[in-house]
């Protein structure tokens, strides 16, 4: 362990997925160490502990998420609690001055995350949301590609989806209390809208507009399933579908003037070390339309260990490095990401709430 | 040629494509022959009938749509016509009682349609739109695989586009006159509304809406582009991008209960001997959420010569031969799918003028 390593903090035991933020943190050891995880139930914390190798000579196991704020080794916290306790915790985490990874949705509107990114910023502390594919080499690749080469150029309609099916007997389980009142269109929605967001150069639509008759609540009320379009002046439109109604999709399909392009698995690749995705560019069909004059490129990105977790902790150790070595201020880019994925959830929300109409950013 | 071969006028030799009809014609041969070819101007139904390899010795060339009516050799004739004119000439040749393909959109609105499809049936004739793609060996596969072994379960959201770009400096003179007044809604719109309505086994949506600032159009009005919803109770909606303004894309994503699929060549395939499909079924992330369970499956169809074009004129070559032999009366299930395709265009372009608001069919 040196100066520059990072020393986390886990708030939160109970999910699985916490898991893998432990192997990442691994992976990119000696720049970043777990030294303390922490649960409401002391159990929880031990078993997380002891399931994912966490020796207990190095790493504190606290049965309270106080203890590891109050840990003055911890340098930051990823934050795997339920959506409704992350803003909250990740204030307090702010007050402590700790950075953090915060898990997608961050907060449960824009209300909360402001207030959040707030405490952050008069902290001097770094944010980041769990968007992991953002990091992803292969994101990188298609905005150097696609989008800076002008292979397709100005971005006329966007889809995309994130659905993950939720069995029929535990529908009525979910509810309002454990997702946030914007229910699927948070949990799902975080990364359809964010992926909108990042074809139009995060640049905020216009308006929105839930898709009439396609929200699907159960009969507490929670949001199961949403369809909405964005809308940007003057001529590109995005439609996105969330649901925990509909299989496993994660698809990215982006129409621009002059190519387009297509990745089905944009939230997690369907392998770890490497991802595609395809395009077309100047696609006719040739003379008395019986085929393309192209065929959709494929271009494979391969990533070896530098999977897209292990990516995006390598840029958060490299902001928070920078930041303890007096080098550099907390990267603003980030929070603001967050801060306009939240905005178009809430307006997607809201236009639910008022019916399915139009509703201005 | 044979009492069972079904002889050909073709109305209009103005249009490039009219070729591919010659050269499908010619690969049927001995069950299809053309007979005659006809157009306004004498000159251009001469050229198209030397350039297209038919002899002045067996096809006669007329300079009037009438001359091919008058013709009582012909049984059945094709209409490769602007939109505006296909209406009222299908209606005149089932007048003369001739079998007909019309391209699609085979008329400017349903009223139009309505009256060409009563003048079919009143004279015992076969109708079929030119929507080739119905007809592909793959789409049968779909319907069998992937609709009816419930590897897909019930659809909960389709998207499909078709966008072709036009020159800029061509957009203005893209008019009213010449496409009708559902503009690209008619022109291209006829692919994707009909792909969500054969997904949906062709039941009619319960409304559509055209997507608010979606639409958009020349300095004369006609309609460049459009997004439109389409929405099935209780739990399906579908979103369809048609414009003139986006680079070439012909997509289909239907995403079920169980399964996904993906086809973007559904129109025409990238190529004329083979076409696939991608789909997934029971997806799930793997533990830790690093990849999936399954990676896509592609299914590719081999067709050899019997292009989707050759299917199509089989088929419709079969239904006439029935007609004439008196084994068969003509079949219902084409028309029925045209109709059903207008009516769903009629309704989004009523959403357009009532300002994208909700519009019940």
């Amino acid at each position: 362990m040196t100066d520059k390593t990072v020393r986390f903090g886990i708030l939160g035991c109970a999910v699985k997925y916490a898991s893998k933020f432990v192997r990442t943190v691994t992976l990119l050891s000696p720049n970043a160490v777990i030294l303390a995880v922490g649960d409401p139930s002391l159990e929880t914390a031990k078993n997380f502990a002891v399931s994912n190798g966490l020796s207990p000579e190095t790493v504190a196991v606290y049965g309270s998420y106080e203890e590891v704020l109050d840990d003055e080794r911890i340098d930051a916290v990823y934050l795997p609690l339920p959506v409704t306790l992350r803003g909250r915790w990740a204030v307090a985490a702010g007050g402590e001055k700790k950075h953090m990874v915060v898990e997608k949705p961050p907060a449960i509107d824009a209300a909360e995350l402001e207030s959040l990114l707030e405490a952050c910023e008069s902290n001097g502390v770094q944010f980041m949301d769990g968007a992991i594919w953002l990091h992803h080499q292969r994101t990188a690749r298609i905005e150097e590609m696609v989008f800076n080469s002008e292979l397709l150029g100005d971005v006329r309609h966007i889809y995309s989806t994130m659905t993950t099916p939720v069995p029929e007997q535990a529908l009525e389980r979910l509810s309002k209390d454990a997702m946030g009142s914007a229910g699927a269109i948070g949990e799902l929605g975080w990364y359809p809208i964010g992926a909108v967001l990042w074809a139009m150069a995060h640049e905020l639509p216009t308006f929105v507009m839930a898709l009439p008759s396609s929200v699907v609540t159960n009969s507490s009320g929670a949001i199961l399933a949403c369809s909405a379009s964005l809308h940007y002046a003057p001529t590109a439109t995005a439609t996105v579908h969330c649901s925990f109604l509909s299989h496993l999709s994660t698809e990215l399909a982006i129409t621009g003037s002059k190519g387009s392009i297509w990745v089905n698995d944009y939230v997690i690749p369907y392998e770890e070390d490497k991802a595609s995705f395809e395009y077309t560019t100047g696609a006719q069909f040739v003379d008395m339309h019986v085929g393309w004059n192209v065929k959709p490129e494929k271009v494979t990105v391969e990533c070896g260990e530098m999977s897209q977790e292990v990516m995006m902790l390598t840029e958060f150790v490299r902001l928070v490095g920078g930041i303890k070595s007096g080098v550099s201020k907390a990267d603003r880019r980030w929070p603001e990401i967050s801060r306009k994925t939240q905005l178009v959830i809430d307006a997607v929300k809201k236009s639910v709430d008022v019916g399915c109409k139009v509703v201005y950013l």
